[in-house]
This record gives C-alpha cells, structure tokens and sequence, in this order.
C-alpha cells in the first residue's frame, strides 16, 4: 500500500529537531510491507497541512501524521485532518476522563488548553497515549487513512508499536516475515563482504546491512502468501547467516544488547558487580535501566582518578607506574580488587581513553581494556574500534563491556 | 523569501538513513533570514520529483535539493530540474575538465556512466563540489531559483558553506536573530500559559515553546531589516520572559543542563562526588561525558542495594527501617556520609523509586529524593513529576539532580 509520512512541527523546519521520528517510520513501515512514496513536513499551519493531505492522497491511501497534537494554540494537526476528512470535531468522553485522571494522579492542576486533548474528530479510532497526555487517532474515510500520532519520539515510538503497528499488519495481504539479527564486533562493509555470496542474485528473502552506532543489523525478509512459507523461507537463510557470522550475533530478535545481557544475568542469577573509569557510569547506568536488576546488581564504582582506583580497589600505585592506568595490569587489578571487595559472582572493570585528549601512538584515543573477574579467574581483554568523538568512544566501550559479559554467561 | 528543501533519494524513504541533510539546511536557511516552509522527500522518481518542483514553486520562490547527482543510471536530478524548468542538458566544458583532472590525481580510470557527471543544465551556474566528484549547480528561470547539490553530508555541507551561502546572503534583504531558552522543573502548558500576555497578540519577536523528555524550550526569534534591530528585539523579549520565568532558565543559549552544570563545575573548581540509587550511575555517567571532568570528578558510587548504602555510605539501618529506604532521612544520611568519606566540596546522593513495580500511594513510581552536603550543610529535594516510565523516570530523577546542583552553583 503506498503511503505518505506526513510530518507537523515549525521546529522542524526551523532545524531545531533533526526528524528521527519519520526514519524509525519509514523503516517500519518497509519492515511491514508498506511502500512509503514521500516524506513532507510543514509547519504548524493548517491550509499548507490540508494541501499535502489532499496531495498525499492522490497517489496514497495511506498517511502517517506526527506532531501537531498538544494542546498548545498553534496544535493543529486534528482539527485540519478531520476538516480534510470531512469529519467534525468533538469532545470524546473516554479522552476526558483519561485527561482528568492522569492530571489527579500527578497531583497537577489542568489549565484550560489542556482540555483541547479531550477534543477528538467524531469518527475517530482514538489511540490512547500511555507515556504522555496526548493521544493518537485513526479515520478512515473511502478507503483513505490517517493515522495521527504525538510528535516527542518516546511517545510516537510507543504508540506505534501497540497500537498502530497491529492496525496496519490487519491491513496487508501479502505477508512480510522479518527478522533483525544483531551484531556486535564487525564492521558494515565486512559484514556484507563475508555475505556477499548470500546477498547476490538474492530476490527473496532479502538480507540488508545497517550499521547503527558501533554496532550492526541484518535484516533477512521475505514477502509471501502465507505467513508460514515467509518463517520458513527467512528462518533458513538465518542458518545460513549463523554459519558465517554467528560469534557475533548477540540477538536474534533485534533485541538490545542491554536487554539480552540483563535477562541473561537474571535468568541464570548471575551477581554481578562493576567499577568504571572511562565509562564514567554508563555501564551501571545502563544495567540498572533494566526493571528487576537489583536482584544480581547491587553495587558499582565510579574510579575516575588514580586514587580512588588504589584505594576503592586496592590497585597498586606500582602497577599504574609500572605499565600505566590504560593497561591489561590494571584493568585486571580492578577486577581482582572489585571481586575481593564485593563477592559478586561476576566482576568487571574497564579503564580506557574517552578523548578528546590523552592519546598517544601506543595507546590512542578510543581504546579500552575490560578486566574481568569470574569463577575464579581473572582476564582482561582490549577495546578499540576507533576514535570517533568522546561520547561515541564511551558508547563504544560500553558495548565492548556488555558484549564480554554475554560471551562468557550466554552458554 | 519562501523556500523548501526538496531530498532525492530511495534510502531515506527506506529510513535507512536519518535525513540530517535537511535539519542543517533548514538551520541555515533559517539564520539567512529565508522561510523554510516545506520539507519534500521522494525517491529516485523523475515523475514525482518534477510534479514537487511544481508544487513547491506555487509558494516558493527558490527551492535546495540535495542527493541524486551521482553517476549512476537512477540519479536523474539533474535532468528532472533542467527539465521542469524548461532548458536542457549539455556538456559543460568547465565540469568535463576538472572530472577528467579529478580522475587522474586519483589515479583511478573513468567509467562511461561517470561521464554523466560533465552534463549540466545549459544555464546553468556550476558549483564545483571539492569534497567529492558530483558538483552541484544554481539554476535560476523568471524569478524562481534551484540549487541542486549532492546528497552526501560532508560534500553538501561544504559545498553549502563554500558557494550557496553567499549566494544566498547576496539575496536577502531581512536579517533572522533568534535565542533558544532551556527551562527546567515547568511542564510546556504552564509555560505557555505564564507567557501568555507576551504571546498574543505578538508578531515579533515571535515565542514558540517546545517540550522535550522533561525540559521546555523557548524560541524567541525575530525578523528585522538588520541584525543589530533584530538581536535588540530579541534580547529585549528575553528580559520580560526572564522577570516571569527566569528561576527555571539554565541557558539562554540553547545548551544542555549536563554541559551548563559540567562548566560550571570546571570554572568555579567545584569539586563533587554523588552516590546513586535509583538512578544507578546515570549522573556519574553524565558527568564524564564533559571533557576534563576528571580535574573536579573523582569518584562515584552506585549504592544499589540498602546493604550498599549502609557499609559504602554509613547509612543507619534505623533511618532506613524508620523511613523507608526512598526518603529525605536517607538521602540526607546518603549525602553526608559520601562527604566523609570523599571530601568533596559537593556530595549528591539520590534514592527513589523508579518503577515500573515498588511504588506506593504514598510514594509513587517516579519519586525520588535527592540528598546535598554542600559547603558544611546537609538537605534534601523531592523530585517527582509524573510516572511515565522506568527509563523517562531515571532521566527525569537525573536532570532533577543536575538542576540541584545548577541552582546551588550559580551564582
């Protein structure tokens, strides 16, 4: 079905906001089978917005709108959409009531331009917003549809995957059966190098690279009748894949490495522990974002200076003399003291060089070394891809650092 | 003048790629005083492509494309402008010279397709591209103008910098100046709503609020015949916003409260340690994201479980029977015990529940506290906003802890 992402927001085309929200919709609308013919955005005004809808329609019978839906003046999106729908405004009990309740609970006080998010176009299939107060909507008319959702990335993101995404899956006739594989510890154009073999001449399923911040994904999809050939067809050409690459596969399901190693510590009641230099935090930062981690983590470091790494962790002044504070010796140190300090079953360290400065030809910036302290033993192994920026080395690192711990517990 | 930034290119409506591209422009455009009033992106399709020429040249007067000069058989920009705007494509001398040139300093032997590349629109104005092989060209026909150039970020940037912008800057009789405010700790309604008086009824400098996981931001832009006219309006709106919400201004500079904070911190020599519950490392993990932090951040501690905050911290298992673990009376004993132990000028200690089980009437999901030993003296902060989710909680609780130490440090 072709299909129009229409986007609502001066911020926008101001420059301010670089739109992730119409990619993470193109690429699941792809993964779903839709063709996507055109991105539009306007700003917050409704004769431009009622123009593209009626354009997008001429090709299109599908509209994926975000923004435009809060309840400040210049939100607009619903009243246009219905206008060009041929449908009136009105207020919906359900998204009144939802409104009041959410603003008892948080004890706040409703100013009247919140109450234009109970309004909603009367034919609407109203889609409820559970991680913000303005909700979504369908309507439908002569076989043409918009489908409305909130502009913040966190809330459209949510909603399109509960609520819109079974809605248009109902939608389709041919099946598209996917699967996102993961991968950390190659690069985009090797992996689809060593895959070249698989890929060429290759019509159905189809295998694409993406690469995404240090780390990749393969997505093998196949179109068929039924939604059983489509499994069979992608789900044997994974064994394929696996054959070549699979020391590097953390997910199946495109999962994020967090997840996967959070799930695995729980499931196998793994204790686990951490002290971070470079990483500064991000490694237990990451793992407490997990819902239930407090069961295997139950405490972590932050050694950013010499001293706190000799006196939290009982680090040698002599080793860090010695071979200097980036280094397999004190890395594994870390561990070793980390381990005797909290008797965790699982204990792992990193200190690295962030950037921007602090590198040198031996030791350049981006590189990291991971101790680890686990059934009795103690490890260290090196980080480095290369050095991008300060955040994106850290974000690295951290990679590096989980991706460790999934080897040595996924069996 | 009345603009719109037209992408050519299949893999941005695959949303392979994030169309960075077109937020830099619209920046641009914006600060060269020019009306970015539409976005378009379609594939590599002459017909729609030359159907948005149209369309945008109905309110436009000078469109900027980008992607779609390369050489292969789909890059038809070049052919699609020359077309839709009635002249035709010819060899152009200049470009077949420095192709050819280009070729033999890479030591690399042209293919036939490459040869497309020497053609440009016979009225064309070519803009030499020095960043890569496909140059781009201004094409100007009865008072409407395109600017064409490639789709790669770094060659469209460069080629933006170097030839369009002054071109563009030759065009303009207006000059735009705008502040971007970031506000802390007031929801986008209740702004818009104090701003109200400032808003209604203003036609410049103009105010637009924007929401952002937790902050607002608050644009205050205006259009004037020079920039120093421009920048007096501006500055001038900003003095009336300040009187009515300056208490929840940390930028008036478009910065994140993380780089505010972490400056402030190096400039003033503050010296900090923190100790996170709830949000297990996040803050630590901000922190080092600042370059150089290590001159004022030492150490940090993830106390996670009570057990970590009685034996890291000195907390009294008393405190924590008494008052539960998720209370001003252990933040505070937090705090103060992380200031014994690190000597820090200033010691943050959080502890609060951050879901998405744990929560009570009393003490719902998303509250937390945030203890402060600051220069002998210990308090405490509530910190709650509304429960969304674990994630949104951690980050909500962490730029409470940021915002903390911003209004300590200040002044």
């Amino acid at each position: 079905m072709k299909t129009a992402i229409l986007t609502v927001g001066t911020e926008i085309l101001f420059g301010q906001i670089v739109n992730t929200n119409v990619a993470f919709l193109s690429r699941q609308l792809n993964n779903l089978g839709y063709d996507v013919m055109y991105h539009y955005t306007v700003g917050d005004n409704p004769g431009r917005l009622e123009e593209l809808i009626h354009l997008a329609f001429r090709d299109c019978d599908l509209i994926l709108t975000t923004g435009g839906l809060g309840p400040t003046q210049d939100d607009l999106t619903k009243e246009t959409i219905a206008k060009a729908m041929g449908d009136i405004i009105v207020e919906n009990p359900d998204c009144m009531k939802y409104l009041k309740e959410n603003y008892e609970r948080a004890g706040r006080t409703m100013t009247p331009n919140n109450l234009k998010q109970a309004y909603m176009p009367s034919k609407a299939l109203v889609l409820p917003n559970d991680a913000g107060t303005a909700p979504g909507f369908a309507l439908e008319n002569d076989g043409k549809m918009i489908i409305a959702m909130p502009g913040p990335p966190r809330e459209m993101t949510r909603m399109f995957e509960l609520q819109v995404k079974p809605l248009l899956q109902k939608r389709q006739d041919s099946v598209i059966y996917y699967r996102m594989l993961r991968l950390f510890g190659i690069g985009e154009s090797s992996l689809e190098t060593v895959l070249l073999p698989l890929i060429d001449g290759q019509t159905d399923p189809t295998l694409a690279t993406y690469a995404k911040e240090g780390e990749c994904s393969l997505r093998i999809a196949s179109k068929r009748a039924s939604k059983k050939e489509a499994e069979t067809a992608v789900d044997e050409m994974v064994e394929k894949v696996k054959a070549i690459v699979g020391d590097h596969i953390y997910s199946y399901d495109d999962e994020e490495l967090i997840d996967v190693v959070g799930k695995l510590l729980l499931d196998k009641k793994i204790t686990i522990a951490c002290a971070e230099s470079c990483t500064g935090g991000l490694f237990a930062g990451a793992l407490t974002d997990v819902a239930g981690i407090s069961e295997i983590f139950e405490r972590g470091y932050v050694t950013y200076s010499c001293d706190a790494k000799e006196t939290e962790l009982g680090v040698k002044a002599e080793t860090i003399e010695t071979f200097g504070v980036v280094s397999p010796e004190v890395a594994e140190e870390m561990a070793a003291g980390l381990a005797k300090k909290t008797g965790a079953d699982l204990n792992i360290s990193v200190t690295g060089i962030a950037g921007p400065g602090g590198g040198s030809p031996d030791k350049p910036v981006g590189l990291a070394y991971i101790g680890i302290a686990y059934k009795g033993k103690v490890k260290s192994v090196k980080s480095y891809y290369r050095n991008v920026s300060r955040k994106w080395n850290r974000h690295y690192t951290l990679l590096s650092m989980l991706y460790e711990v999934y080897r040595l517990i996924k069996d």
